[in-house]
């Protein structure tokens, strides 16, 4: 625990003859780190764009970690037992690119190339879904750290749930590499102080403390003593490696493999090793080295081959495919033979890895359905969310929720779950405590690593702490479910510090993110279905502290509600309607009463509910334009910023929203304060009618 | 060093007698301590809401501190010159409105009787400007702890540049209460590790050590060493002291004030203490005792009145006002001092402290918007920005820049700008290091002080990490600039994790916040002008990484610009125009291209800049109609979230936006994919006339 993170690194550029590694093992061994070295900075070059410094840096520690410790096969990167590589310092992506090139996953050198160009397989940062064998869009800094925590913690809790005596069929580690910026970013403290307090020994990071970061030297903004700070945490930590001695990072790797506690390795590396006059510097972190760097590093390596040229010798060595097709048929073997032993667990495990819900499903979402159908009594849609919890998570082992602190607030933790803060039964709870981002990017991380279908609760308003890992899994394609509760101002006495206001019109702003905002329990039990049914993109349940009348009536025709939006009151003379209200959550029964009394005013009303506007926006125009027929004044109702609506209120309408900051008072008379009564409602309609028509 | 946070607490719910202060004098301090529980329980009693947990757990330590260490004058809670006291558990504002109002702050015991009652001066949590001595709206947890390190470091700055020999006119310390939550979130970690590496040695942090979250006991979910962790920060710890032993609080205090490091006080407290069901339990954090348990507590801590009847002897002895007068007075008497023997630094002192900006100003942003003016280059705003620092930053010293990491990038860090990271002269920039939710956060406590105008650089979308932040300083009414640099898409190869989509549109969402995106140098001067003379509310500044095209003219009427929205051309004929095109920023370059080939296809457009919608929302309708006129179909253009925009669009017109993730590439290739050309607006615009037409 001596290590300071702003100590200086080894000061030359070039190689430190390690005694115990010299010959020709390791001469052989410094050409593999070199590719690698050189691969990244001539893509860089040749897109004229990029960050060098922390390829050139790494290479040492990556050859390493990737010839000799990762477990995996480039010819399956779906493979389940793989272990997973996460670099958290994604601006580095040529590193990585560089490693699935030559351990022969499907990206050529054609590709590597077309580095950082349009709708090239190598874009600027890894992104999941674009690169075979990038697990992770990484960039935003400690996202990649975090997210695999979350999925070192699913590879336990599946071991937990399936590994039998003689039949171990869930066995891998997750390593991480990080920069600086990674463990300067709070979300470093939340993750890692969860994976401590966790124990989750597969864990393995990999810490580049070049003491570099894009505004120079870190020593003047991080003082850290970052191997305290881990042991702090309850990690192994293996302080002081030279990341450029690959004996001294093979004993830490085999040191970290052997801790049961998770283990931070501090390599001290030069950023840019090997470029003569940007090494240990900041200008190469970000930008090209340009043509003279770049000959001067390739003379010092003794690299004499041009760029993007590879001697077989070298391509040979790094091929990790034969070793990785034995790896997966020993595995698949080990399945078989699972399979024979305990059928039902490992079609369990192979349904869950599929993304399939249980046969189960279908009975208890009638069962949930039917109940909520009956049920008339007002209750806040967050209580309904539990109940739904209660009635469907026995069924669906792949759930695994949690809240950051607030489980009985949120609804979160069902009758019978199993808190992975208590000991016994594998967990499928989990208490986050107050870490909202750290609990998004673990959900993240389970979601990315498969066998689950993470949930996470927090209030609505603190959604803002978290919205950065929000966005990630929408733009990573994963099933995540954020149960937002607490939605409006309605919370009341709390203040303006805990009422929502823009948070709710945010979210829907985030793209590929469904967002739904039940108004009673029925409307509650569909947003559920369609979050657990929707495999392709995160979900978001926005729910309401308070009671909210029943709305829905008993014979709902449930189609209409997994539209996203549609007519919950026609105008009851069957003629067009004059009016629209539209509403959502605990303002869908507002709109009912208000309706109710423009009605015996002789106005014919049509009351929308739009519980998810992303879904109803995926219908016909046909569809959308009977529900909002054009032409018809509309009034929105939310208590949420406003202006987001105007996009469904065509040439004649009015929202009734909030802009401004809510008020501590009791719920009913800060609802009252801000416009969000029977009678306002009613103004305001009329109102509207009188300058519409 | 051997504290750990989940160590168990002191068992026992009634005081512990400390051999050292038992007698009269240590009884007479209990019941101090007993006024603010009484208080706090009754409060939350008569609300029916509300935390007494940690009231009753905090009001020994909270009697020692206010009693024996605060120097406050509680009949001017805006003396400059104040200890700042900031309760980061915002939860417990029960505790802080009994320490106000019993040490003399205008806050009546008719005030406490309507805690959290709309529009009392007892809300919920507290709220800067709502309650005279609250200085921060704090709930967010670590919120306050990350503010009070801004106030720390402003105290010390000041002191710097201000305090000369014989003449101390700034001398404070800054302390806060924290709870188990917010040493939980990252923010936390961000916050206190700069103040380590700053050694803001004024700075005290009591830390609620009672085990217990809203969930449980933490030791489920934080198993931190926290004293480890503070001292990996550079921080003095003390550990393990009894929060309800007086004595021991009044040492490990005095040794915090002695030790020239920022000090953490482990505080080991009892949540709910004195109550005999509820004490050391979560269910006493949020809710209530309930009578029969708060009869009990009356009972064990020998309190025999009624709710909100308190013994002279008692208010006498928490009476803060004789001691704050002769404080203020005896600071107000150096003050004179000073002024006589530097009268310049006085006056620029006073000036600073009162919000005004310094005579040079318009001498210099006359020369800025000048140079501007004859500045025809295309030009990143950016830069623009940056070159606008370099012109006026000299002449404003309570301007204090920073950039999380991103110095050079973000055109933050001013020619001849003095960094904190530096050695030598006061400084008045800050490298933050990749920490955007810190940064955000000592940027309100900088400006919630007094005496600063701070901005802070990162990139657009970055500013997810600081979302909460933002909100904050809007609700605090706090003159904080935000400079968001690479606005878009435009960004190009760092892909779609490094462009904005929806953080623009969801920025404006957010009350109370002006959010300019200039398109070009001289609507980038102007942005600035009006973020330096906004002192009511904070503003965003957001920024292009690539260069734009001039598109002011050379005798641009600079009111027009200052009205947030304005014609930069009008249709050419005088006639009134069949289409308008919108655009913020860099779009707006294209919107006129576009507009030359419509004019020559014979449409009359009316081009739009539109730099800041909420200033534009501020003017006349008239004013806004003329811009936007009604019923004229309208083009709005810009590179992000489309759907706000509606809002202005009316009755007919239409959107160019984005609603999906970007791409990585060379920033026009992105651009064209996306469809910001000039053939496809001209398309689009021609569609849209077609339809309305």
């Amino acid at each position: 625990m001596t290590g300071t993170s702003s100590a200086a690194p080894p000061t030359s550029v070039v190689p430190q003859t390690n005694t115990e590694t010299t010959g020709a093992a390791h001469q052989d061994s410094r050409l593999l780190a070199h590719a690698l070295r050189v691969l990244a900075m001539d893509a860089v070059e040749v897109a004229r764009s990029g960050h060098p410094g922390a390829p050139l840096g790494l290479a040492d520690a990556a050859s390493v970690l990737w010839g000799e410790f990762l477990r995996h096969n480039p010819a399956d990167p779906a493979w389940p037992n793989r272990d997973r590589f996460v670099l958290s310092n994604g601006h580095a992506s040529m590193l990585l690119y560089g490693l699935l090139h030559l351990t022969g996953y499907e990206l050529s050198l054609a590709d590597l190339k077309a580095f950082r160009q349009l709708h090239s397989h190598t874009p600027g940062h890894p992104e999941y879904g674009r690169t075979p064998g990038v697990e992770m869009s990484t960039g935003p800094l400690a996202q990649g750290l975090a997210a695999a925590v979350g999925m070192a913690l699913a590879e336990r809790l599946l071991a937990e749930r399936y590994n039998r005596d003689g039949h171990v069929i869930v066995d891998h580690r997750t390593y991480v590499i990080v920069g600086d910026g990674c463990l300067m970013e709070g979300l470093s403290h939340e993750a890692c102080s969860l994976a401590g307090t966790w124990g989750l020994g597969k864990l393995i990071v990999l810490y580049d403390d070049n003491g570099i970061s894009i505004d120079g030297p870190v020593s003047g903004w991080m003082s850290d003593d970052t191997a305290m700070r881990f042991a702090a945490y309850g990690w192994h930590v293996v302080p002081d490696v030279d990341g450029h001695d690959l004996q001294a990072v093979r004993v830490a790797l085999q040191q970290a493999v052997a801790d049961p506690r998770p283990s931070l390795i501090d390599l001290k590396t030069i950023i840019a090793y090997g470029a003569p006059l940007k090494a240990g510097t900041a200008v190469s972190h970000g930008a090209p080295l340009g043509v003279d760097e770049v000959r001067a590093v390739r003379d010092i390596l003794g690299w004499p081959h041009e760029p993007f040229v590879l001697p077989e010798k070298i391509t040979q060595a790094w091929d990790a495919r034969p070793a990785g097709a034995a790896a997966q048929a020993a595995w698949q073997a080990r399945m078989m033979a699972y399979a024979a032993a305990h059928p039902e667990l490992a079609a369990e495990f192979e349904r869950r890895l599929a993304q399939r819900l249980p046969h189960e499903y279908e009975t208890v979402l009638e069962a949930a359905l039917g109940q909520a159908r009956q049920d008339a009594r007002p209750m806040a849609t967050r209580k309904a969310s539990r109940l739904m919890l209660d009635a469907m998570a026995p069924s669906i082992p792949e759930l695994i929720g949690g809240s950051a602190d607030l489980s009985e607030s949120n609804g979160t933790e069902w009758t019978g779950s199993r808190s992975i803060s208590a000991p016994g039964q594998p967990a499928n709870y989990i208490h986050y405590g107050v870490r909202e981002f750290a609990m998004a990017m673990i959900s993240v991380g389970l979601a990315r690593h498969g066998g689950f279908v993470p949930y996470a609760g927090t209030f609505l308003v603190f959604s803002d702490y978290a919205r950065s890992a929000v966005r990630t899994a929408a733009m990573m394609d994963q099933q995540v479910i954020f149960v937002f509760t607490h939605d409006s101002i309605a919370v009341g006495e709390d203040g303006p510090t805990h009422q929502p206001i823009e948070q709710l019109p945010s979210l829907r702003l985030i793209p590929n993110l469904d967002v739904w905002r039940p108004a009673d329990r029925l409307e509650t039990v569909i947003a559920w279905q369609m979050a657990l049914e929707q495999t392709l993109r995160p979900s978001c349940l926005i729910l309401s502290r308070q009671d909210c009348p029943r709305v829905t009536p008993q014979d709902m025709d449930l189609t209409a509600l997994r539209r996203g939006g549609y007519i919950l009151q026609g105008n009851q003379d069957g003629a067009a309607a004059q009016l629209v209200l539209a509403a959502t959550g605990s303002e869908v029964a507002l709109a009912l009463d208000a309706a109710a009394v423009l009605r015996r005013k002789g106005v014919a009303v049509q009351v929308v509910s739009l519980p998810c506007t992303q879904v109803f926006d995926r219908q016909s125009v046909s569809y959308r334009n009977m529900v909002l027929p054009p032409g018809v004044p509309k009034l929105f109702i939310e208590s949420a910023a406003s202006a987001p609506w105007y996009r469904y209120v065509g040439g004649c309408g009015d929202v009734l929203g909030i802009d401004s900051f809510g008020e501590s008072g009791p719920g009913a008379a800060v609802l009252a304060h801000f416009g969000f009564t029977m009678d306002h409602v009613v103004n305001r309609a009329q109102a509207l009618l009188a300058e519409g028509g």
